[in-house]
């Protein structure tokens, strides 16, 4: 168990590097199936003939396998709780792939009505075995000071 | 099966709504052990004292149900092929909550490299059964002419 971080120990720079993660066939089409049943995140064949050319895990399963490694990654007190962001995905990932996530606070805003509470921009980037940026998320996430715990 | 919907077929201002979706303490806590296994996900009680004051469902489980809506309400040719967007959670989404989704069509930018193809600004607002939005996604989305079809 990492220490947990409050606002007070945070500064614009800090970066979280995360642990790796095996992606699979099973595992994309699980995803699929239950959240995105397209052609492609389904079906190797068919996906052949598609813009993928090949099987491509759902944008949404790469999110929710990056907030995984977040979770591990990112100690922050009183969780992980974020507003929101923005979402990029310049590159599928694959059956093959193993994943992982670099973490850096961009900027760090405090609130304006809660003294005790800022909004953190976290910029996190999904990479691939090759090192390939997959998907660059840009977050706005809670902090609190340490008083407020 | 709805007709397949090409570049051609749409314009700004195109709305699209889903059909319903329940969520349950269940399906919050399954996903949430899966990809996002912090305490105001996988546990009723403990949930009580964080900042969500009871059970809520991960963002990225809100966001991975809203592309199934998605899935069965936006019967775009080719699929539903997301460059990324931007996503914000004004609020949880709750055990007892019965989601739907209702998209419009905000921009049609043409691919100034590729003129068989555009980007789509989409706009779908996830609601509540109280019509609260819980989720709001600006995507932008791969849309294709027929000839390319």
């Amino acid at each position: 168990m990492k220490q947990a971080l409050y606002l007070d120990d945070l500064k614009v720079g800090d970066t979280f590097v995360s642990e790796r993660y095996q992606l699979s066939t099973e595992k994309i089409k699980e995803f699929a199936r239950e959240f995105d049943p397209q052609v492609f995140h389904c079906d190797e064949q068919l996906a052949e003939d598609t813009f993928f050319k090949g099987l491509a895990a759902s944008g949404w399963h790469t999110a929710s396998i990056t907030m995984k490694l977040l979770t591990e990654s990112l100690p922050f007190a009183h969780g992980i709780i974020g507003a929101g962001g923005e979402i990029n995905w310049p590159l599928p990932t694959r059956p093959d792939d193993i994943l992982y996530v670099k973490s850096t606070i961009k900027e760090i805003k405090p609130s304006k009505s809660k003294p005790n509470q800022a909004l953190l921009l976290v910029e996190s980037e999904t990479l691939n075995q090759k090192n390939e940026v997959c998907q660059k998320l840009t977050a706005k996430l809670l902090s609190f000071r340490k008083s407020e715990g």
